[in-house]
C-alpha cells in the first residue's frame, strides 16, 4: 500500500520526503490554523448556501434574474418547459386512479379526525394545487392521512374535554386554527432552513409510532364496523377495548353493521392479493374501495338498510370548499395549546411526507430538497386552514399507487384534485347513504402497511437501544397516549444521544502484522502491542466533564495493573511511553484539560510519559490555547506510528 | 517513519507483508470478531473490578483475608503501620494549626447556615474523626463550608416559608434530616460505584457556581456587619440589596458593628498580605482569625459594647456534641423535598471535596479514589446528622493550611478534631460576647478565592460554550436562586453534549505530502486532494437521526457542486470514487444506516462508487449486519491509503 499511494508524489516532492523529518510533520499539529469558531461554523455554513444562490444569479442577464427567482420559489415553472402530451396522458391515467383511491380514503380519515366527510374531500382538492406548484417531488400525492388526522382529533378533544367551560362545536374551528398554526410552523422551518428539525424524529421512533397509531385507529375503526353508538373519545387501547365491549354487552350494535363492513373489507382484501398475483391488474385494489363504497351505498339505498340498523353517513354536504376563515380563533383560552398541536402535527407530518418523498426520489434519482419542502407544505396548510382543509401530508398509499399507474410528475395531483372537485359539486348527494361501515374497513384496509413487523425485526437485530425508541414509542401510544408515544420516542432518542457520545471508552491499539497501522486489538486479534509502549485511543468524540476523570481513571489502571504473564507468574507492567491517539477525539472542554493534565501529572509520578498522536483541528486548538503542549514537553505527533518511533527510538 | 516502524516486525512479519495484499486486509476489517454488547459492556466493566479485587483477595492466606477486607474499607490500617513520631510531630503542629481556622471559620459557617454557631464547631468533631479512618486523602480537612451552608439554608428556608402552616422551630430537624439523606446519597453513591456522577457537574459549572455563590455570602454579611436587624431569606442579589437598602434608611444598624467588623476585616487582610510578603510568616494569617475573634470579644466584653448597639452571639451552647436523633423527620409533609435537597447538597459537597481532594493528591502524586471518598462522605454525614452535625465537606482554605502546615497524615484531622473539642468544653461560655461583625469579617475574608476570576477568564479564552454553563450559572445563583444556578449549569452542560455531538460535520481529506497519511485540507493547507476522488471524513461520533440526512446532503453536494478551476472557467468536478474515512465514527444507528444506503443509491445515480475505510468495531458490525457491506459490493478497507490505492489503479 505504501508504495503505490508513494506513487501519486510528484519527484520534488520526494525529495521533500527525506528533508520532511518526523519533526517537521509535528510542527505541522502544532502550528495549524485556527479552527473556525461554533457561530463562524453556523455563519458559514448558511453564507456558502446564499452565496451560491447569489453567484448562481449573478452569472445570468438581468432579464433572466426574476425567471431564476421565481423558478427557485415554483419548481414547476422548471419542468413545466418540458412537459408533453405523452406525460399529460400518463398524468391523467394516473390522477383519475389515485382519485379513485383518494375518495373513500378522504372520507375515511374525515371521520377519523371526528370530522364531516366532506372536510377530507376539501382537503384533497386545495392543497394538492399548491404542491405541484410548489414541490420538488415528482411522485408524491398530498391529501389527509391517518396517523395526522388521529394525532389531531386525539389531541383536541383532550384540550375540550378536559376543559368543562368549552363547548364541543368549537371542534371544529380549533381544527383549522392547528392547520394554520402546523402550517406556519412548517413554512418557517422551510425558510429558516431548519429541516434538520424533523431529522430528531428518529426512524426507529417512526416506526414504532407509526406502528402503534395504526393498531389504535384499527380498533377505533370498530365502532363504525359494528355500529357502536357510544364510543370513547380517548386512544388508548385500554379504553378504546372497554368501549368495544361495553357496546356488544349493552346491544348497542347492530349485526347488519358488521355484515356490511366485512364483506367490504374482504373484497377489497382480495382485489389486492390478485393485484399481487398478477401485476397486470394492479388498478384492480387500487378502484376497489371506491367499488365498495358505491357498491354498498346502492345495497343501502336500495334495501332501505338504514332502517335495519345500518349506520349511514348522512351529513354529506355538497359544493366547493367554503371558507373557514371565520372558523380561526386566536384569542380564545387555548392558543398556546392549540399553536402546540400545530407544532406537533408539523413535525410528524414533515417527517411521514419526507420520508415518503425520499424514498420515491432515490427510486428515481432525483433530489428532494427538504427545505423547499418545508415551504410547500407550510403554504399548504396555511391556504388550506383558510379554505376548510384540514393538515395535510403526503401519502404513502396514494404515492405508491401514483408511481406504479405510471404519474410522471406533479400534474397527476392536479388531475385528482380536479377530479374531487367534480365529485364533490355532482356525487356527494349520493354519498348521503354511504353506509359507516364501509368507511371503517377502507381505513381498515390501509392499516397492514402502516404496521411495520420486519422493520422492526430489522432494527432489533441491529440497535437495540433503537428498538428501545421505537417499542418505548409503540407502547406509549397504545396505552398511554398519542403525543406521550411520541414524547417517549424523542426523550429515548435524545437519552441515546447523552448515553452514547459520553460513554467513557478507551481502547488499546496494536500495530497490524505488516503495515504501520495502529488498530483496536479487540476488534484485531492480529494487532500487537508494542513492548513498554501503551498506546491508548480515546473511543469518545468529545472528551467533556462527563468522561474525562472516567477516561483518566482507565489509563491509569492500565498503566498501573498487574498483568499475569505466560508463566502464570504475575509481573507488573512497566510502561514507560503513553501515547494518547486522539484520531476520533473532535472536541474537548475545559475539565477535559483538567483531566488531561491531571494525567499527565499522574504518569510522570509513575515515572512513564505522555504522547498525542493526530490532535483534531479543535482540540489541538484549545490544547495549545491551554498551554498543554508545553506541559507535556511538546510530545505530539502527526501518527500513532510517528509517536512510537519517537518512543522506541 | 515507514521505515522505523516496520523495523519493529520480525523477519516472518515482512516476508508475510508481501502475500497480505491489501484484499486480505480488507478481509480482516470484514470478519472481525462480534463486539460486546452495551449491556455486556456495562457488565464486563464492573465483572472487572470485582474480579480484580477477588483475585487480589484470594491469593493471600485465610488469615490474612479479613485484615485485607478491613483495610479496604479503612484506609487507616494501610498507613498507620508506617506511622512514626516524627509524622505524629509534624500532624499536631498542623492539626492545632487548622483548628486555629477552623474554629472561627464553623461558627461563621453555622450562622450562614442560619443555625447556632455551636453547630459548625460540633460539625467539625464527628466528620473528621470518620474521616480518618475511612478516607483516601492525605491531606484533606474535613468540616462546614460555605457553598453548602448557603445552599441547605437557602432551600430549607424556601421551604418553610413557601408553607404557612410550618412552624419556623422546624427548621433544626429539617436540616439534620436533609444531612441524613445527603449522607445516604453519598454513601449510595459509592457503593454503587455511581462516582462518576459527580462528573455531571461540571468544572466550568462549577466555577461559575461557586463565583455566584461567593458573592451572596458577601452580600449576605453585610447583615452581621452592619447589625441589620430584620434582613431577608432570600438569596438573590436584588433582595439581599433591597434589605441592606431598606436597613440602611430605617436607621436599624448600628456605626460600632461596622467599625468593630472592619477593624477584624483590614487585621485578617494585613496578615494575609505579610503571610505572602514572607513565606516564613505563613502562620500569621492563619491564626489571624482566631486573634482577631478573641481581641474583638475581649473588646466587648470589657466596653460593654453590646449595650451600645453592638449585637452579639449571645447563643453559644457549652458541651460535647448533644444527640440529634429525636430530631429527624421522616413523616413530615416535605420528606420529599427534603431528600430532594438532601441529594442537591449531597452532590455539591462531593464535587467540591472530590475537586479539593484531586489537586492535593496529585499535588503530592498518589491515588484517590472517588467511589472509596463518596462511601466516608457518606457516612461521615450520616453518624454527622444523628450527632448534630450538619452537611460537611472538604474546606479548599483549611486542607491548604494543612499542607502548608506540614500534615502528614489525616492524624491532623484528628489532632483538629480533639482540640475543637476542647474549646467546646472550656470556652465556649467565653464565645457568649463575641460580635456578629466579626463572624461576617471572617466570612468576608474567605470570599476573594472562592471569586475565580482567572479560572473563568481562562475558560473564556478555551471554549466558549463552557463559558456559556459558567456565566449561567454564575447569573442564575445571583438573581434567581442558588438551585436555580445549579440546575442552569447541569442543563447547559448537557444541551452542550447533545449540540457537539449531533453537529454534523464532515471534512474534506488530503494527502500529506510524502507520506501515505491523510489528513484534513483546512487543518492542514498543505494535504493535497487526489483528483476524481473525493475523501470524507464523518466529524461526528455517531452518525444517527439527528444528523446521518444531513451529512448525506453535505457529501451529495460536495459531490455535484460546481468549482471554479484556475483560470476562472466552471467546470463540473468529475467525482468518480467517494470513500468515506469512518475513522472516527463511534456508533451508527438504523437511521444512519438508511442514510449511507441512500448516500450509496444517489451516488450510483451520479455515476461515481462509494467506499468505506476504517470502520471501527461497532459500525462494522452493524453494516454487516444490515447487509451495507454486500451493497457497495464490499468496498471495505482498512485504511484511506488502501482506499484510494483500490480507487486510482
Amino acid at each position: 500500500m505504501v508504495g503505490t499511494v508513494l506513487e501519486l508524489c510528484t519527484l520534488e516532492e520526494l525529495a521533500e520526503l527525506e528533508e520532511n523529518d518526523p519533526a517537521e510533520r509535528a510542527r505541522w499539529v502544532v502550528s495549524a490554523p485556527d479552527p473556525p469558531g461554533l457561530w463562524q461554523n453556523l455563519a458559514i455554513c448558511s453564507m456558502k448556501k446564499t452565496a451560491a444562490l447569489v453567484s448562481a444569479l449573478n452569472n445570468q442577464p438581468k432579464h433572466k434574474l426574476l425567471a431564476s427567482l421565481l423558478q427557485e420559489a415554483f419548481p414547476v415553472l422548471g419542468w413545466c418547459q418540458s412537459y408533453n402530451v405523452t406525460k399529460f396522458k400518463a398524468d391523467v391515467i394516473a390522477g383519475l386512479t389515485i382519485a379513485s383511491l383518494c375518495i373513500p380514503q378522504s372520507m375515511g380519515y374525515a371521520t377519523l379526525a371526528k370530522l364531516e366527510p366532506q372536510y377530507g374531500l376539501y382537503t384533497s382538492v386545495v392543497p394538492p394545487f399548491i404542491y405541484a406548484v410548489m414541490g420538488t417531488s415528482k411522485d408524491m400525492v398530498i391529501g389527509p392521512v391517518a396517523v395526522d388526522s388521529l394525532l389531531l382529533s386525539a389531541m383536541i378533544q383532550k384540550l375540550i374535554i378536559d376543559d368543562s367551560r368549552a363547548d364541543l362545536t368549537s371542534y371544529k374551528s380549533l381544527v383549522f386554527t392547528a392547520t394554520l398554526f402546523a402550517g406556519i410552523f412548517q413554512a418557517a422551518f422551510g425558510i429558516f432552513r431548519l429541516g434538520f428539525l424533523v431529522d430528531f424524529f428518529s426512524h426507529a421512533a417512526s416506526v414504532g409510532f407509526m406502528s402503534g397509531s395504526a393498531i389504535i385507529i384499527g380498533l377505533q375503526q370498530l365502532k363504525g364496523l359494528l355500529g357502536i353508538t357510544n364510543f370513547t373519545h380517548k386512544t388508548d387501547i385500554i379504553s378504546v377495548m372497554k368501549s368495544v365491549s361495553t357496546g356488544l354487552a349493552h346491544q348497542q350494535w347492530h349485526i347488519n353493521n358488521f355484515v356490511l363492513g366485512c364483506s367490504c373489507l374482504t373484497f377489497v382484501l382480495i382485489t389486492r392479493l390478485l393485484g399481487t398475483w398478477k401485476k397486470k391488474l394492479f388498478w384492480l385494489p387500487v378502484i376497489a374501495p371506491l367499488l365498495a363504497f358505491i357498491f354498498s351505498t346502492l345495497i343501502v339505498y336500495w334495501t332501505k338498510a338504514y332502517d335495519e340498523g345500518v349506520v349511514i353517513v348522512r351529513q354529506v354536504k355538497t359544493g366547493f370548499n367554503p371558507s373557514s376563515v371565520h372558523l380561526l380563533q386566536f384569542d380564545g383560552p387555548y392558543v398556546t395549546e392549540v399553536a402546540k398541536i400545530g407544532l406537533i402535527v408539523a413535525v410528524v407530518g414533515l417527517t411521514e411526507a419526507t420520508a415518503v418523498g425520499r424514498s420515491f426520489a432515490s427510486l428515481k434519482g432525483y433530489h428532494l430538497d427538504a427545505n423547499k419542502e418545508m415551504v410547500s407544505f407550510g403554504f399548504m396548510n396555511v391556504i388550506g386552514s383558510l379554505t376548510s382543509c384540514y393538515v395535510c401530508a403526503g401519502s404513502l398509499s396514494r404515492t405508491a399507487v401514483n408511481f406504479n399507474a405510471g404519474g410522471e410528475t406533479l400534474v397527476s395531483n392536479m388531475v385528482m384534485a380536479v377530479t374531487v372537485l367534480i365529485s364533490l359539486q355532482l356525487f356527494t348527494r349520493f354519498l348521503y347513504y354511504t353506509p359507516m361501515a364501509a368507511m371503517a374497513s377502507i381505513i381498515l384496509s390501509a392499516i397492514p402497511q402502516l404496521i411495520k413487523l420486519t422493520e422492526a425485526n430489522h432494527i432489533w437485530k441491529v440497535d437495540k437501544l433503537d428498538f428501545l425508541a421505537c417499542i418505548g414509542a409503540f407502547f406509549g401510544v397504545l396505552f398511554l397516549r398519542v403525543e406521550i408515544g411520541l414524547l417517549i420516542a424523542v426523550a429515548i432518542s435524545f437519552a441515546k444521544i447523552i448515553l452514547v457520545s459520553i460513554q467513557p471508552g478507551v481502547e488499546i491499539l496494536g500495530r497490524l502484522p505488516g503495515t504501520c497501522t495502529f488498530c483496536d486489538v479487540a476488534q484485531y486479534p492480529m494487532a500487537m502491542k508494542i513492548p513498554g509502549v501503551l498506546i491508548i485511543r480515546i473511543k469518545s468524540a468529545w472528551l467533556c466533564f462527563a468522561n474525562a476523570n472516567n477516561i483518566r481513571e482507565r489509563i491509569m489502571r492500565w498503566v498501573t495493573e498487574e498483568e499475569e504473564d505466560a508463566e502464570g507468574k504475575i509481573r507488573r507492567t512497566t510502561i514507560k511511553h503513553v501515547i494518547l491517539d486522539m484520531s476520533s477525539l473532535m472536541n474537548i472542554d475545559t475539565s477535559g484539560i483538567v483531566s488531561l493534565d491531571e494525567l499527565h501529572k499522574n504518569l510522570v509520578s509513575h515515572g512513564a510519559e505522555l504522547g498525542i498522536a493526530n490532535p483534531r483541528w479543535q482540540v489541538i486548538n484549545k490544547l495549545r490555547l491551554a498551554n498543554f503542549v508545553g506541559k507535556i514537553g511538546g510530545m505530539v505527533f502527526l501518527t500513532v506510528g510517528e509517536a512510537v518511533d519517537a518512543c522506541v527510538l
